[in-house]
């Protein structure tokens, strides 16, 4: 991608009325514009960073053996009657009456949708499991909208749901996606804490949340730096307190921020909306039922929150918008020179299976380095007067600072070399 | 994928209510389910035919230069009163007041939030054009929702918005999405006619019309079948009139579904919201602006529409939710040879490319030919024993019926061999 044609608005100066670094450099870097008050657009930039973490998502909700669908934000609202939650949810759902009279509601979650969906089709054991999932803008009525994209009015999560004809099922697909959660935040960069949980307006019994400890967290957890144990603190743990888990340690507070919550939900919904199936022996139960959120737009601002410095972000490498930038610097003479180099590595490197950006504006280095340091791409290559005159080109790693000096007859080898050991593959 | 591990909710019997071919094949063959009159959720099979029809228009969109990014669903009914729309549109716009009493709606449609974002970012000609587009969901409140995904309240758009500096660049933005235009829908399958049609509600003077001839069509165009004359009903032609482009033909009146439409709006929207930039002569302008849209769940309707027989679907390669379908027909004695070669041949081709649907279930011959004749994968293999006794297995082609037997040990070549000549690229 040349930078001259992609729409990259980056800011020099921090928006007024942000408080958080990750929502800072969201805006500043040309990721996201505030539509409204909790309502966001992403921008190019932003929506690669986005799809990447979706494709990470996709590809191990496979592994874990869900299905993607795509469930309507429309929906009527009877179907929330028939499980109480119009009421558990009144006061952040949307609601209104459409030209036909019908009370629908835009879906702050889908355990109604899909417990209606998968009943209609599944009567029998033999068709369980069934484990399904979508990646879906959800809605919630916010009053107090915080940290730009974290706690949004309109925002993108990713739902799984499994349906099991009995306990040892739903624990099978329950391990399933703990584990994928793990290998999904572990990709996007994020060391994530586990910690039993209340499982709230959900129901069930048995629920984990993954949270990151930041600063644009709404939870508080409890830990202990000697043993690193986690807990809740809603789980009669308390600041101060000896680790129960060790002799050495007390426990402190931690804000943290939920990413992921993970429940066993049991026969809740499906009881209440007879989804039932005719088991092995003849007999009709209820199925029993898990759900298993992300807050894909949250991973967004908590990978920026965790790698950033005060220039900007540093992307990690299986989230990052581009693998490599290429930042030219034309002088006057030798200018020609120094634009076909960029073009042809720009070419060579796209070639080879990278993302690139080029930013081939007519602008001066300072401006450049800034906008690059800014937007954090892994890998830049500095293509400039001095270092061409030797024969060589700048390679720099935003994550750690390091530059190296490479043949400029040999960049697309040196790069991969790079890229292959050290940086692009993590 | 195996039919078995995966979501694939075949009718055998055509829903009550619906009149479309296309609606009740859309439910027979499990791609969508109607949660409520006008809204669906796309299952499984149904989302991996989106999915391929909004890649096809992806790599168009690139193409044209355009640049993707994703805006709300929710916007400020304040934004919809520069231009008046909010009266235009009130009929089938969703509006609420939310928590903080902000007047909100779900777009109908994004002219005013993307001229909004980019007066935010674009001072300068320096940064015309700029061309952006989302593919996302839209809301209408229909009163009459009919066929289906066809008009219903809840349904997925490509809108494409360019930005220019002058009438040339429009006009040349313009050409430029007109021609991908023919491309999208020529990969899916369809032959379009294109006629000048009325702006309409989005205002503007110029714009085209992309139309299938199709009984689930919602317009009238005139045609002469002598000449292959296409017109608009509005624009003074008329039904039994001689053909205004040739001697022989009268004008016969045709329903057909509109897919796209393109505008030239010009300055409507910058002109009411001030989306302006100074020009190379230090002169404060207007944008001149473009939109273009395309309905995306409408096109799969239009598809299946023209690609049905009465067993199904044939869906054409290029939007097909799997290229191959392989159904093994185990007997009793040697069942596991063709459970067997079944599974070879699934790893063979999935290795090869290809997306492959195994229809390993346990059930009857009958069963699973009239369900692969009902999901219309462009090719299916069967293995049986009659053939299989001979070394041989049959592979037919949904859009033909031809069929042709193949060595049970060059299946992969032959396969390869037939895809790349006759059906799979197309």
């Amino acid at each position: 991608m040349y930078w001259s044609k992609y729409f990259i608005p980056t800011l020099k100066e921090t928006p007024v009325g942000t408080e958080a670094v990750s929502h800072q450099l969201l805006l500043r870097a040309g990721l996201v514009h505030m539509l409204t008050s909790g309502v966001y657009s992403y921008l190019p930039l932003g929506l690669r960073v986005l799809r990447r973490i979706e494709n990470i998502i996709r590809e191990e909700m496979r592994t874990a053996g869900a299905q993607e669908l795509f469930l309507p934000c429309l929906q009527p609202i009877e179907l929330w009657r028939q499980t109480g939650r119009d009421q558990v949810l009144a006061d952040v759902m949307i609601t209104f009456e459409d030209n036909r009279g019908r009370q629908m509601c835009l879906g702050p979650t889908h355990e109604e949708v899909i417990t209606d969906l998968v009943k209609n089709f599944v009567q029998s054991y033999r068709q369980l499991p069934v484990v399904l999932y979508q990646i879906q803008t959800k809605f919630r009525d916010e009053m107090r909208t915080r940290f730009g994209i974290v706690r949004a009015c309109e925002f993108i999560m990713k739902d799984a749901y499994s349906f099991d004809r009995d306990q040892e099922g739903l624990r099978k697909n329950y391990q399933l996606m703990y584990e994928a959660y793990g290998r999904i935040f572990k990709r996007c960069g994020l060391e994530t804490v586990v910690i039993e949980a209340d499982s709230g307006a959900m129901g069930g019994d048995v629920s984990h949340e993954f949270m990151v400890p930041a600063p644009i967290g709404e939870d508080t957890i409890l830990y202990c730096p000697s043993c690193r144990f986690y807990g809740a603190v809603t789980q009669g743990q308390q600041e101060g307190k000896p680790c129960p888990q060790c002799r050495e340690g007390t426990l402190q507070a931690q804000v943290a921020i939920e990413l992921g919550h993970i429940f066993q939900l049991g026969t809740k919904y499906s009881q209440a909306q007879q989804a039932q199936f005719v088991d092995v022996d003849g007999v009709q139960k209820p199925m029993i039922m898990g759900c298993y959120g992300i807050g894909v737009s949250r991973v967004i601002a908590a990978v920026i929150e965790k790698h950033n410095d005060e220039k900007g972000i540093q992307w990690p490498q299986g989230v990052a918008p581009f693998d490599i930038e290429i930042v030219p610097l034309p002088g006057t003479a030798e200018s020609e020179g120094i634009t076909d180099l960029a073009n042809r590595c720009y070419t060579y490197l796209t070639d080879a299976g990278y993302s690139v950006l080029l930013d081939d504006r007519d602008e001066t280095a300072g401006i450049k380095f800034n906008d690059a340091d800014l937007i954090g791409i892994p890998l830049r290559i500095t293509i400039g007067k001095r270092n061409l005159a030797e024969g060589k080109v700048e390679v720099k790693k935003r994550g750690t600072g390091e530059t190296l000096l490479v043949d400029k007859d040999k960049i697309g080898e040196a790069l991969l070399e790079i890229s292959r050991g050290v940086c692009l593959k993590n």
